[in-house]
Protein backbone atom coordinates (compact mmCIF):
# COMPACT_ATOMS: atom_id res chain seq x y z
CA UNK A 1 0.00 0.00 0.00
CA UNK A 2 1.03 3.42 -0.60
CA UNK A 3 0.56 6.49 1.72
CA UNK A 4 1.12 10.09 0.92
CA UNK A 5 0.38 13.11 2.00
CA UNK A 6 -0.97 16.02 0.24
CA UNK A 7 -2.48 19.63 -0.08
CA UNK A 8 -6.13 18.77 -0.36
CA UNK A 9 -9.21 21.81 -0.48
CA UNK A 10 -9.12 21.77 2.96
CA UNK A 11 -5.23 21.64 4.14
CA UNK A 12 -2.92 19.25 4.24
CA UNK A 13 -4.21 15.25 4.23
CA UNK A 14 -2.70 11.85 3.94
CA UNK A 15 -3.75 10.22 1.16
CA UNK A 16 -3.56 6.37 -0.40
CA UNK A 17 -2.13 6.07 -4.24
CA UNK A 18 -3.62 3.58 -6.13
CA UNK A 19 -2.13 1.30 -8.45
CA UNK A 20 -3.96 3.04 -11.71
CA UNK A 21 -2.14 6.56 -10.72
CA UNK A 22 -5.10 7.98 -8.64
CA UNK A 23 -5.34 9.37 -4.97
CA UNK A 24 -7.55 9.12 -2.69
CA UNK A 25 -8.23 11.45 0.54
CA UNK A 26 -7.95 9.67 4.18
CA UNK A 27 -9.63 10.79 7.40
CA UNK A 28 -7.20 10.47 9.77
CA UNK A 29 -4.06 9.16 10.02
CA UNK A 30 -2.31 5.94 9.09
CA UNK A 31 -1.00 5.85 12.37
CA UNK A 32 -4.67 5.47 13.82
CA UNK A 33 -8.45 5.52 12.96
CA UNK A 34 -8.97 6.18 9.29
CA UNK A 35 -11.23 5.74 6.25
CA UNK A 36 -11.06 6.39 2.90
CA UNK A 37 -13.12 9.69 1.61
CA UNK A 38 -15.52 8.39 -1.18
CA UNK A 39 -15.62 10.33 -4.19
CA UNK A 40 -12.15 11.65 -3.32
CA UNK A 41 -10.16 10.28 -6.13
CA UNK A 42 -8.30 12.48 -8.26
CA UNK A 43 -5.10 11.92 -10.95
CA UNK A 44 -1.59 11.80 -8.71
CA UNK A 45 0.00 13.94 -11.76
CA UNK A 46 -2.86 17.07 -10.42
CA UNK A 47 -1.54 16.54 -6.20
CA UNK A 48 0.93 18.73 -4.69
CA UNK A 49 2.56 16.12 -2.37
CA UNK A 50 3.85 17.32 0.66
CA UNK A 51 6.22 15.34 3.27
CA UNK A 52 4.94 12.05 3.75
CA UNK A 53 4.75 12.01 7.73
CA UNK A 54 6.38 15.11 10.25
CA UNK A 55 7.42 12.87 12.94
CA UNK A 56 7.48 13.63 16.30
CA UNK A 57 11.45 12.68 16.49
CA UNK A 58 13.76 12.60 13.30
CA UNK A 59 16.48 10.03 13.92
CA UNK A 60 19.06 9.04 11.43
CA UNK A 61 22.17 6.51 11.60
CA UNK A 62 24.26 8.86 9.84
CA UNK A 63 27.97 7.46 9.75
CA UNK A 64 26.29 3.58 8.45
CA UNK A 65 28.08 2.21 5.00
CA UNK A 66 31.72 1.24 5.08
CA UNK A 67 32.58 2.46 1.64
CA UNK A 68 31.19 6.10 2.97
CA UNK A 69 32.94 6.27 5.67
CA UNK A 70 36.24 5.29 3.41
CA UNK A 71 35.83 7.74 0.95
CA UNK A 72 34.99 10.89 3.52
CA UNK A 73 38.05 9.97 5.45
CA UNK A 74 40.16 10.12 1.94
CA UNK A 75 38.70 13.61 1.69
CA UNK A 76 39.55 14.46 4.56
CA UNK A 77 42.86 12.80 4.80
CA UNK A 78 42.10 11.50 7.89
CA UNK A 79 42.36 7.37 8.77
CA UNK A 80 38.41 5.84 8.29
CA UNK A 81 36.95 5.15 11.53
CA UNK A 82 33.62 2.93 11.54
CA UNK A 83 31.86 3.16 14.10
CA UNK A 84 31.70 0.88 17.28
CA UNK A 85 28.34 0.64 17.58
CA UNK A 86 24.54 1.47 16.24
CA UNK A 87 24.57 5.28 18.39
CA UNK A 88 21.36 6.43 16.27
CA UNK A 89 21.80 10.47 15.56
CA UNK A 90 19.29 13.24 14.85
CA UNK A 91 18.04 15.83 12.46
CA UNK A 92 15.31 18.45 12.37
CA UNK A 93 12.03 19.13 10.69
CA UNK A 94 12.45 22.54 9.70
CA UNK A 95 14.68 21.17 6.94
CA UNK A 96 11.97 18.75 5.42
CA UNK A 97 11.08 19.27 2.22
CA UNK A 98 9.08 17.14 -0.37
CA UNK A 99 9.62 15.57 -3.64
CA UNK A 100 9.78 18.24 -6.22
CA UNK A 101 11.05 21.07 -3.59
CA UNK A 102 13.75 22.85 -4.39
CA UNK A 103 17.08 22.23 -2.06
CA UNK A 104 18.17 25.75 -1.58
CA UNK A 105 22.19 26.46 -0.96
CA UNK A 106 22.25 29.35 1.21
CA UNK A 107 24.82 32.31 -0.40
CA UNK A 108 27.54 31.77 2.41
CA UNK A 109 28.17 27.91 1.57
CA UNK A 110 30.99 26.51 -0.06
CA UNK A 111 30.75 24.59 -3.30
CA UNK A 112 30.70 21.27 -1.54
CA UNK A 113 27.35 20.50 -0.67
CA UNK A 114 26.66 17.00 -1.32
CA UNK A 115 23.30 14.14 -1.65
CA UNK A 116 23.27 11.14 0.29
CA UNK A 117 20.67 9.39 -1.21
CA UNK A 118 19.08 6.14 1.56
CA UNK A 119 16.17 4.41 2.62
CA UNK A 120 13.81 6.28 5.28
CA UNK A 121 12.30 3.83 7.85
CA UNK A 122 8.41 5.36 9.40
CA UNK A 123 7.34 3.77 12.74
CA UNK A 124 4.11 2.63 13.38
CA UNK A 125 3.85 1.71 16.97
CA UNK A 126 4.76 2.96 20.51
CA UNK A 127 7.31 0.71 20.89
CA UNK A 128 10.17 0.11 24.02
CA UNK A 129 12.45 -2.41 25.11
CA UNK A 130 11.91 -4.38 21.18
CA UNK A 131 13.92 -7.47 20.50
CA UNK A 132 15.50 -7.31 17.62
CA UNK A 133 13.26 -10.48 16.05
CA UNK A 134 10.59 -8.20 16.83
CA UNK A 135 12.06 -4.90 15.82
CA UNK A 136 10.59 -4.64 12.62
CA UNK A 137 6.86 -5.90 13.05
CA UNK A 138 7.14 -1.88 14.75
CA UNK A 139 8.30 -0.23 11.25
CA UNK A 140 5.00 1.17 8.97
CA UNK A 141 6.45 1.65 5.88
CA UNK A 142 9.46 2.58 3.94
CA UNK A 143 9.94 5.93 1.99
CA UNK A 144 13.33 7.92 0.50
CA UNK A 145 15.32 10.52 1.71
CA UNK A 146 18.39 12.44 0.59
CA UNK A 147 20.57 13.74 3.66
CA UNK A 148 21.61 16.99 2.31
CA UNK A 149 25.17 18.43 3.87
CA UNK A 150 27.60 20.67 3.92
CA UNK A 151 30.65 19.74 4.49
CA UNK A 152 32.61 22.51 5.56
CA UNK A 153 30.11 23.20 8.15
CA UNK A 154 29.68 19.43 9.24
CA UNK A 155 33.45 19.53 9.70
CA UNK A 156 33.82 22.56 11.37
CA UNK A 157 30.62 23.48 13.20
CA UNK A 158 30.17 22.23 17.00
CA UNK A 159 26.76 20.47 16.25
CA UNK A 160 25.33 19.35 12.89
CA UNK A 161 22.71 22.30 12.76
CA UNK A 162 23.79 24.26 9.04
CA UNK A 163 25.58 21.93 7.43
CA UNK A 164 22.72 18.90 8.08
CA UNK A 165 19.66 21.48 9.09
CA UNK A 166 19.22 24.06 6.89
CA UNK A 167 16.29 24.48 5.36
CA UNK A 168 15.32 22.34 2.26
CA UNK A 169 18.45 19.73 3.22
CA UNK A 170 15.84 17.24 4.07
CA UNK A 171 13.83 16.09 0.93
CA UNK A 172 11.84 12.93 1.85
CA UNK A 173 9.03 10.92 0.12
CA UNK A 174 7.19 10.68 -2.67
CA UNK A 175 5.43 8.49 0.00
CA UNK A 176 5.68 5.26 2.05
CA UNK A 177 5.41 1.91 0.93
CA UNK A 178 4.36 -1.12 3.47
CA UNK A 179 5.13 -4.71 3.24
CA UNK A 180 8.55 -4.35 2.09
CA UNK A 181 11.29 -6.30 3.34
CA UNK A 182 14.65 -3.40 3.47
CA UNK A 183 17.13 -6.61 3.40
CA UNK A 184 16.00 -6.64 -0.11
CA UNK A 185 15.96 -2.84 -1.09
CA UNK A 186 18.65 -0.81 -2.87
CA UNK A 187 19.45 2.69 -3.64
CA UNK A 188 20.50 4.64 -6.66
CA UNK A 189 21.46 7.96 -6.58
CA UNK A 190 21.59 10.06 -10.00
CA UNK A 191 22.41 13.14 -10.62
CA UNK A 192 21.31 15.13 -13.91
CA UNK A 193 20.02 11.98 -14.73
CA UNK A 194 23.78 10.45 -14.75
CA UNK A 195 24.08 7.38 -12.08
CA UNK A 196 26.17 8.21 -9.54
CA UNK A 197 26.13 5.20 -7.13
CA UNK A 198 24.09 1.90 -6.13
CA UNK A 199 24.17 0.09 -3.06
CA UNK A 200 22.30 -2.65 -1.27
CA UNK A 201 20.36 -1.65 1.67
CA UNK A 202 21.55 -4.77 3.66
CA UNK A 203 25.14 -3.73 3.08
CA UNK A 204 24.74 -1.93 6.18
CA UNK A 205 26.71 -1.72 9.23
CA UNK A 206 24.12 -2.32 11.15
CA UNK A 207 20.50 -3.29 9.89
CA UNK A 208 17.15 -1.19 11.25
CA UNK A 209 16.07 -4.44 13.26
CA UNK A 210 19.39 -3.69 15.22
CA UNK A 211 18.92 0.18 15.61
CA UNK A 212 15.22 -0.38 16.73
CA UNK A 213 16.32 -2.93 19.28
CA UNK A 214 19.31 -1.05 20.75
CA UNK A 215 17.48 2.37 20.16
CA UNK A 216 14.37 0.93 21.99
CA UNK A 217 16.42 0.14 25.43
CA UNK A 218 16.70 3.85 25.94
CA UNK A 219 14.41 5.44 24.15
CA UNK A 220 10.15 5.08 23.25
CA UNK A 221 9.75 5.03 18.87
CA UNK A 222 6.41 6.80 18.42
CA UNK A 223 4.21 6.28 15.43
CA UNK A 224 4.99 8.56 12.53
CA UNK A 225 8.78 8.66 13.86
CA UNK A 226 11.07 7.96 11.14
CA UNK A 227 14.61 6.57 10.74
CA UNK A 228 17.45 7.66 8.50
CA UNK A 229 19.56 4.77 7.74
CA UNK A 230 22.39 6.30 6.28
CA UNK A 231 24.28 6.41 2.57
CA UNK A 232 26.96 4.08 1.24
CA UNK A 233 29.92 5.10 -1.47
CA UNK A 234 31.50 8.30 -2.41
CA UNK A 235 29.04 11.58 -2.45
CA UNK A 236 29.53 14.24 -5.16
CA UNK A 237 28.81 17.89 -5.03
CA UNK A 238 25.35 19.44 -6.53
CA UNK A 239 25.03 22.97 -7.99
CA UNK A 240 23.04 25.61 -8.89
CA UNK A 241 20.94 24.20 -11.51
CA UNK A 242 21.30 20.46 -10.66
CA UNK A 243 18.52 17.54 -10.12
CA UNK A 244 19.22 15.01 -7.95
CA UNK A 245 17.18 11.88 -7.50
CA UNK A 246 17.34 9.30 -5.34
CA UNK A 247 15.73 5.80 -6.43
CA UNK A 248 14.43 2.54 -4.08
CA UNK A 249 12.60 0.30 -6.91
CA UNK A 250 9.84 -1.07 -5.22
CA UNK A 251 9.29 2.75 -3.14
CA UNK A 252 9.54 5.22 -6.54
CA UNK A 253 11.72 8.31 -6.98
CA UNK A 254 12.32 11.26 -4.98
CA UNK A 255 13.29 14.21 -7.47
CA UNK A 256 15.02 17.65 -6.11
CA UNK A 257 16.21 20.46 -8.05
CA UNK A 258 19.28 22.50 -6.59
CA UNK A 259 19.28 26.39 -6.40
CA UNK A 260 21.91 28.54 -4.61
CA UNK A 261 20.25 31.53 -2.83
CA UNK A 262 20.99 34.57 -5.17
CA UNK A 263 21.52 33.11 -8.13
CA UNK A 264 19.85 32.88 -11.29
CA UNK A 265 16.06 32.80 -11.41
CA UNK A 266 15.10 34.35 -7.57
CA UNK A 267 11.42 33.32 -7.70
CA UNK A 268 12.98 29.48 -7.56
CA UNK A 269 14.42 30.08 -4.04
CA UNK A 270 10.86 30.91 -2.37
CA UNK A 271 10.34 27.73 -2.32
CA UNK A 272 11.55 26.66 0.70
CA UNK A 273 10.52 24.31 3.83
CA UNK A 274 6.69 23.26 4.09
CA UNK A 275 6.97 22.38 7.96
CA UNK A 276 4.89 21.77 9.67
CA UNK A 277 2.17 21.62 7.17
CA UNK B 1 0.22 35.05 31.29
CA UNK B 2 1.00 31.12 32.77
CA UNK B 3 0.20 28.92 30.40
CA UNK B 4 0.04 25.02 30.91
CA UNK B 5 -0.97 22.17 29.41
CA UNK B 6 -3.30 19.39 31.53
CA UNK B 7 -5.27 16.03 30.63
CA UNK B 8 -8.83 17.24 31.11
CA UNK B 9 -11.41 15.09 30.73
CA UNK B 10 -11.58 15.07 26.73
CA UNK B 11 -7.67 14.23 26.51
CA UNK B 12 -4.70 16.88 26.92
CA UNK B 13 -6.03 20.59 27.26
CA UNK B 14 -3.67 23.76 26.91
CA UNK B 15 -4.96 25.86 30.29
CA UNK B 16 -4.38 29.38 31.60
CA UNK B 17 -3.17 29.76 35.50
CA UNK B 18 -4.72 32.10 37.35
CA UNK B 19 -3.33 34.13 39.69
CA UNK B 20 -5.91 32.39 42.32
CA UNK B 21 -4.30 29.32 41.93
CA UNK B 22 -6.94 27.66 39.72
CA UNK B 23 -6.92 26.76 35.81
CA UNK B 24 -9.10 27.34 33.01
CA UNK B 25 -9.10 25.27 30.34
CA UNK B 26 -8.71 26.80 26.66
CA UNK B 27 -10.20 25.68 23.10
CA UNK B 28 -7.08 25.69 20.42
CA UNK B 29 -3.82 26.45 21.19
CA UNK B 30 -1.49 29.44 22.69
CA UNK B 31 -0.33 29.68 19.09
CA UNK B 32 -2.74 29.79 17.02
CA UNK B 33 -6.75 31.11 17.64
CA UNK B 34 -7.99 30.05 20.84
CA UNK B 35 -10.98 30.58 23.58
CA UNK B 36 -11.04 30.08 27.17
CA UNK B 37 -13.60 27.83 27.61
CA UNK B 38 -16.10 29.28 30.51
CA UNK B 39 -17.22 27.39 33.36
CA UNK B 40 -14.28 24.90 33.19
CA UNK B 41 -12.26 26.65 35.56
CA UNK B 42 -10.71 24.49 38.78
CA UNK B 43 -8.10 23.91 41.27
CA UNK B 44 -4.46 23.60 39.87
CA UNK B 45 -3.81 21.51 43.13
CA UNK B 46 -6.07 19.07 41.02
CA UNK B 47 -4.62 18.53 37.57
CA UNK B 48 -2.44 16.84 36.05
CA UNK B 49 0.26 18.82 34.35
CA UNK B 50 1.46 17.72 31.20
CA UNK B 51 5.00 18.98 29.25
CA UNK B 52 3.95 22.52 28.47
CA UNK B 53 4.35 22.21 24.38
CA UNK B 54 5.30 19.12 22.21
CA UNK B 55 8.07 21.17 20.16
CA UNK B 56 8.34 20.28 16.41
CA UNK B 57 11.87 21.14 16.88
CA UNK B 58 13.80 20.78 20.34
CA UNK B 59 16.87 22.64 20.42
CA UNK B 60 19.65 23.00 22.82
CA UNK B 61 22.41 25.60 23.58
CA UNK B 62 24.38 23.11 25.02
CA UNK B 63 27.57 25.09 26.21
CA UNK B 64 26.83 28.09 26.64
CA UNK B 65 28.28 28.80 30.45
CA UNK B 66 31.83 29.70 31.35
CA UNK B 67 31.95 27.59 34.60
CA UNK B 68 30.01 24.89 33.87
CA UNK B 69 32.84 24.57 30.42
CA UNK B 70 35.74 24.96 33.17
CA UNK B 71 33.89 22.81 35.77
CA UNK B 72 33.15 19.73 33.19
CA UNK B 73 36.30 20.16 31.79
CA UNK B 74 38.40 19.71 35.55
CA UNK B 75 35.94 16.39 36.22
CA UNK B 76 37.32 15.15 32.70
CA UNK B 77 40.94 16.08 32.85
CA UNK B 78 40.89 18.31 30.08
CA UNK B 79 41.84 21.77 28.80
CA UNK B 80 38.60 23.87 28.98
CA UNK B 81 37.15 24.88 25.06
CA UNK B 82 34.44 27.46 24.90
CA UNK B 83 32.18 27.46 21.85
CA UNK B 84 33.76 29.88 19.18
CA UNK B 85 30.09 30.30 17.97
CA UNK B 86 26.68 29.81 18.79
CA UNK B 87 26.08 26.88 17.02
CA UNK B 88 22.60 25.42 18.42
CA UNK B 89 22.24 21.52 19.32
CA UNK B 90 19.02 19.37 19.54
CA UNK B 91 17.22 17.27 21.51
CA UNK B 92 14.70 14.39 21.13
CA UNK B 93 10.41 14.72 22.04
CA UNK B 94 11.01 11.12 23.66
CA UNK B 95 12.56 12.17 26.65
CA UNK B 96 10.27 14.82 27.59
CA UNK B 97 8.88 14.42 31.01
CA UNK B 98 6.28 16.99 32.85
CA UNK B 99 7.04 18.20 36.42
CA UNK B 100 6.53 15.69 38.61
CA UNK B 101 6.96 12.49 36.63
CA UNK B 102 9.72 10.50 37.70
CA UNK B 103 13.70 11.11 36.07
CA UNK B 104 14.11 7.36 35.79
CA UNK B 105 18.06 5.77 34.99
CA UNK B 106 18.53 2.84 33.36
CA UNK B 107 19.71 -0.06 35.35
CA UNK B 108 22.96 0.17 33.30
CA UNK B 109 23.64 3.53 33.46
CA UNK B 110 26.65 5.15 35.41
CA UNK B 111 26.65 6.69 38.56
CA UNK B 112 27.40 9.86 36.56
CA UNK B 113 23.63 10.75 35.55
CA UNK B 114 23.29 14.90 36.71
CA UNK B 115 20.91 17.43 36.84
CA UNK B 116 21.21 20.60 34.47
CA UNK B 117 19.02 23.41 34.97
CA UNK B 118 18.43 25.98 32.40
CA UNK B 119 15.72 28.29 31.12
CA UNK B 120 13.93 27.73 28.22
CA UNK B 121 12.40 29.95 25.42
CA UNK B 122 9.50 28.93 23.69
CA UNK B 123 8.87 30.16 19.97
CA UNK B 124 5.28 31.78 19.00
CA UNK B 125 6.30 33.10 15.68
CA UNK B 126 7.36 31.51 12.42
CA UNK B 127 10.70 33.71 11.72
CA UNK B 128 13.34 33.18 9.55
CA UNK B 129 16.43 35.63 8.77
CA UNK B 130 15.62 37.97 11.88
CA UNK B 131 17.69 40.88 13.31
CA UNK B 132 19.03 40.38 16.95
CA UNK B 133 17.01 43.76 18.04
CA UNK B 134 14.12 41.42 16.69
CA UNK B 135 14.16 37.86 17.70
CA UNK B 136 13.17 38.46 21.33
CA UNK B 137 9.49 39.49 19.82
CA UNK B 138 9.17 35.85 18.13
CA UNK B 139 9.49 34.36 21.69
CA UNK B 140 5.89 33.42 23.11
CA UNK B 141 7.13 32.37 26.38
CA UNK B 142 9.96 31.06 28.43
CA UNK B 143 9.56 27.64 30.94
CA UNK B 144 12.05 25.66 32.85
CA UNK B 145 14.06 22.92 32.32
CA UNK B 146 16.86 20.15 33.47
CA UNK B 147 18.62 18.47 30.65
CA UNK B 148 19.43 15.10 32.80
CA UNK B 149 22.53 13.58 31.45
CA UNK B 150 24.57 10.70 31.83
CA UNK B 151 28.52 11.47 31.63
CA UNK B 152 29.99 8.27 30.47
CA UNK B 153 27.19 7.53 27.55
CA UNK B 154 27.58 11.48 26.88
CA UNK B 155 31.79 11.20 26.57
CA UNK B 156 31.95 8.00 24.89
CA UNK B 157 29.34 7.83 22.43
CA UNK B 158 29.12 8.48 19.19
CA UNK B 159 26.06 10.80 19.34
CA UNK B 160 23.88 12.15 22.43
CA UNK B 161 21.14 9.76 21.72
CA UNK B 162 20.95 7.48 25.44
CA UNK B 163 23.51 10.09 27.53
CA UNK B 164 20.87 13.52 26.87
CA UNK B 165 17.72 11.69 25.50
CA UNK B 166 16.70 8.27 27.24
CA UNK B 167 13.04 8.32 28.25
CA UNK B 168 12.12 11.26 30.98
CA UNK B 169 15.45 12.84 30.91
CA UNK B 170 13.81 16.14 29.61
CA UNK B 171 11.66 17.72 32.46
CA UNK B 172 10.09 20.76 31.57
CA UNK B 173 7.69 23.08 32.99
CA UNK B 174 5.45 23.62 35.10
CA UNK B 175 4.14 26.04 32.22
CA UNK B 176 4.43 28.47 29.78
CA UNK B 177 4.88 32.22 31.20
CA UNK B 178 4.74 35.46 28.66
CA UNK B 179 6.33 39.58 29.44
CA UNK B 180 9.05 38.47 30.74
CA UNK B 181 12.67 39.48 30.45
CA UNK B 182 15.48 36.51 29.68
CA UNK B 183 18.06 38.75 30.47
CA UNK B 184 16.36 39.48 34.07
CA UNK B 185 15.62 35.60 35.15
CA UNK B 186 18.21 33.79 37.39
CA UNK B 187 18.17 29.79 37.87
CA UNK B 188 18.46 27.92 41.12
CA UNK B 189 19.48 24.07 41.47
CA UNK B 190 18.50 22.26 44.56
CA UNK B 191 19.11 18.39 45.46
CA UNK B 192 17.13 17.19 47.99
CA UNK B 193 16.23 21.14 49.13
CA UNK B 194 19.56 21.84 49.40
CA UNK B 195 20.65 24.72 47.08
CA UNK B 196 23.47 23.79 44.56
CA UNK B 197 23.97 26.82 42.72
CA UNK B 198 22.44 29.88 41.23
CA UNK B 199 23.86 32.12 38.21
CA UNK B 200 22.12 34.79 36.40
CA UNK B 201 20.87 33.68 32.69
CA UNK B 202 22.53 36.85 31.03
CA UNK B 203 26.26 35.57 31.76
CA UNK B 204 25.64 33.03 28.85
CA UNK B 205 28.39 33.28 26.03
CA UNK B 206 25.78 33.66 23.86
CA UNK B 207 22.42 35.05 24.32
CA UNK B 208 18.79 34.17 23.00
CA UNK B 209 18.57 37.07 21.06
CA UNK B 210 21.76 35.99 19.06
CA UNK B 211 21.01 32.46 19.15
CA UNK B 212 17.34 32.89 17.33
CA UNK B 213 19.07 35.54 14.86
CA UNK B 214 22.03 33.12 13.78
CA UNK B 215 20.15 30.24 13.67
CA UNK B 216 17.28 31.70 11.64
CA UNK B 217 20.16 32.76 9.30
CA UNK B 218 20.07 29.02 7.84
CA UNK B 219 16.56 27.51 9.85
CA UNK B 220 12.99 28.85 10.08
CA UNK B 221 11.68 28.36 13.76
CA UNK B 222 7.96 27.70 14.03
CA UNK B 223 5.51 28.51 17.01
CA UNK B 224 6.47 26.02 20.04
CA UNK B 225 9.83 25.20 18.91
CA UNK B 226 11.92 25.46 22.20
CA UNK B 227 15.13 26.56 22.45
CA UNK B 228 16.91 25.31 26.06
CA UNK B 229 19.84 27.49 26.97
CA UNK B 230 22.26 25.25 28.86
CA UNK B 231 23.58 25.71 32.58
CA UNK B 232 26.06 27.01 34.58
CA UNK B 233 28.32 25.65 37.37
CA UNK B 234 29.38 22.06 38.59
CA UNK B 235 26.81 19.83 38.27
CA UNK B 236 26.29 16.68 40.11
CA UNK B 237 25.29 13.00 40.77
CA UNK B 238 21.25 11.96 41.51
CA UNK B 239 20.47 8.78 42.76
CA UNK B 240 17.47 7.02 43.88
CA UNK B 241 15.24 8.33 46.13
CA UNK B 242 16.53 11.96 45.15
CA UNK B 243 14.07 14.93 44.27
CA UNK B 244 15.52 17.65 41.52
CA UNK B 245 14.36 21.31 41.72
CA UNK B 246 14.98 24.06 39.31
CA UNK B 247 13.50 27.22 40.07
CA UNK B 248 13.47 30.53 38.05
CA UNK B 249 11.81 32.96 40.05
CA UNK B 250 8.91 34.93 37.79
CA UNK B 251 8.05 31.48 35.85
CA UNK B 252 8.33 28.85 39.07
CA UNK B 253 10.21 25.55 40.45
CA UNK B 254 10.35 22.13 38.41
CA UNK B 255 10.39 19.82 40.50
CA UNK B 256 11.16 15.92 39.68
CA UNK B 257 12.15 12.35 41.89
CA UNK B 258 14.56 10.39 40.65
CA UNK B 259 14.34 6.58 40.41
CA UNK B 260 16.83 3.81 39.33
CA UNK B 261 14.94 1.05 37.17
CA UNK B 262 14.94 -2.23 39.05
CA UNK B 263 15.66 -0.50 42.88
CA UNK B 264 12.86 0.45 45.18
CA UNK B 265 9.34 1.04 44.92
CA UNK B 266 9.47 -1.09 41.87
CA UNK B 267 5.59 0.93 40.94
CA UNK B 268 7.76 4.43 40.69
CA UNK B 269 9.95 3.09 37.86
CA UNK B 270 6.73 2.97 35.53
CA UNK B 271 5.96 6.60 35.65
CA UNK B 272 7.63 7.14 32.12
CA UNK B 273 7.93 9.46 29.26
CA UNK B 274 3.87 11.10 28.43
CA UNK B 275 5.01 12.24 25.01
CA UNK B 276 3.27 12.73 23.10
CA UNK B 277 0.07 13.29 24.60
Amino acid sequence: MKWCRFEAETGPSYGVVGDDGSVSAVAGSPFGPHEVESGSSRPLSGVKLLVPVIPPTFYAAGVNYRLHVTEMAAKNGAEPVFPPAADIGYRANNALIADGEAIVIPSDASESVQYEGELVAVMGRRCKQVSEAEALEAVFGYTIGNDVSERNWQQHDRTFWRGKNTDTFKPMGPWIVTGLDPEELSVTIRLNGQEMFTYAVKDAIFGLAHFISRMSRYLTLYPGDVIWMGTDGATENMKHGDVVEVEIPGIGVLRNPVVREGEGDRRLSVVGSQHPG
